[in-house]
């Protein structure tokens, strides 16, 4: 339970991080405490406690081997009113959730990918954290109900495809590595920064640009990514077929065994 | 107390409604309920039922004749994930708040405003509906903690100043009353409408569109509104010295007839 008062009920007012929780342990969790820490900077939170957090989510995973660890911080209580409170008390919430049993398809023929109608709007006040403001994505998840459809790509208002409504988005042309540049909107995933990490050990030539929909119709493969899935290849948007091609294969052989990708059967 | 997975928590997925409580009474209840029931249309969230929220409401309201009440409508408790949960049952939150007893002088002489850093995002999907979703207007009404000014006032990212943190903003320009076009952001407020249909009545010549930092600037007179305030004129922005002028006091007098400015002392 939670005060009815809490300013994340009430605005939105913070941040929430979703963990992947495997063999007992939370996945990538500096990553996941860094980009935590940087959110509560840009909307003047008090510094997160990461090793209390670290105590409290070992307890939660030490019964759930594999499971989803999801953290919300907010600015606690507040009166009516968008100012903060003069005495900043964060709310911490912790919980535990069955691990998704994603069909092994998603990893091997791939996903079908649909395009969003619901757009994201640009604030580069809020682009890349992870903030408790979510109704677009809500809203767009929520325009498919077709189980055949695994994810749906969300644009800005400039016709610009950022991300998945719960991904983000990469496309391969020629044997260069594309994922859309944030500087606007969207969510700096974990596995994003993981994948651009592993091409760059590759090797594999890397741009952080703007995606339109023909140069994502015009991709020769394309997959999402976040940190309960790893990486899914994308089989088909619209009517596009996408192979899967090296880079996409390579990036999901090491993701496997470093296990970010964890296939349960 | 709140569930700790109810999606107004978790995603901002609800609306609101703040009601100025006078005479023991909400002010402009059917409005309220009526921009109520549009919101739950456009999140697809279950019509609100009014008849309810009223009894509730005039129960709270018995022992607080002057207040403010808060009334939250959320899309109740769902698993991870944005998905809508298979059922829905909305969460009903009212509260009741002391009344803030603004100073005279506000009404008077009018408030000093200043010009917010924190933009406006745009999204024609979720413009005018007053969600759960601010983050944006708590950014914005941090960024001074001068008591001398009153209100900020927001741009959106294509610098069109749309209205303030709390407040819708009117300009007056010869014999004009402006009122920024809230077609891609910001939200429609009560006493909006209110001061609109209120200048129709005296005959004011009415122009809602577009409104840039120079117009402002220019304007002739100044005030920004909203259910609790009522409205209060400009006195100053920045450099800039607004005069009254007729029509502001015109509605001015018409808004304290209704009691929809109600000063208390």
């Amino acid at each position: 339970m939670l005060s009815a008062s809490d300013r994340g009920l009430h605005y939105g007012d913070g941040l929430f991080e979703t963990i992947a929780v495997i063999d007992g342990k939370p996945r990538q969790w500096r990553a996941h405490m860094a980009r935590l820490s940087g959110g509560c900077e840009a909307l003047q939170l008090p510094s997160p406690d990461c090793e209390l957090l670290r105590q409290e989510a070992q307890q939660l995973c030490m019964d759930n081997p594999q499971a989803v660890l999801k953290i919300i911080i907010t600015r606690g209580s507040g009166g009516r009113g968008y100012r903060f409170p003069a005495e900043i008390k964060p709310t911490r919430i912790l919980s535990i959730h069955p691990w998704p049993d994603y069909p092994i398809a998603y990893y091997k023929q791939g996903i079908v990918l649909t395009i969003c109608n619901t757009r994201l709007g640009s604030n580069p006040a809020l682009t890349g954290i992870k903030h408790l403001n979510r109704l677009e994505q809500v809203l767009a998840r929520n325009e498919w109900q077709n189980s055949e459809i695994q994810e749906g790509l969300m644009l800005d208002q400039q016709n610009n495809v950022i991300e998945g409504t719960m991904s983000n988005l990469f496309i391969v042309e020629d044997d260069t590595l594309v994922t859309a540049d944030l500087s606007q909107c969207g969510i700096k995933g974990i596995m994003r920064a993981t994948v651009l990490a592993l091409a760059q050990q590759l090797s594999i030539p890397i741009l952080i640009e703007r995606i339109d929909i023909n140069r994502l119709r015009a991709a020769s493969a394309c997959f999402v990514t976040n940190s309960l899935i790893g990486l899914w290849p994308v089989q088909r948007l619209d009517d596009i077929n996408y192979s899967q091609g090296k880079i996409t294969q390579d990036l999901i052989k090491l993701l496997c065994e470093q296990r970010l990708i964890a296939i349960s059967n």
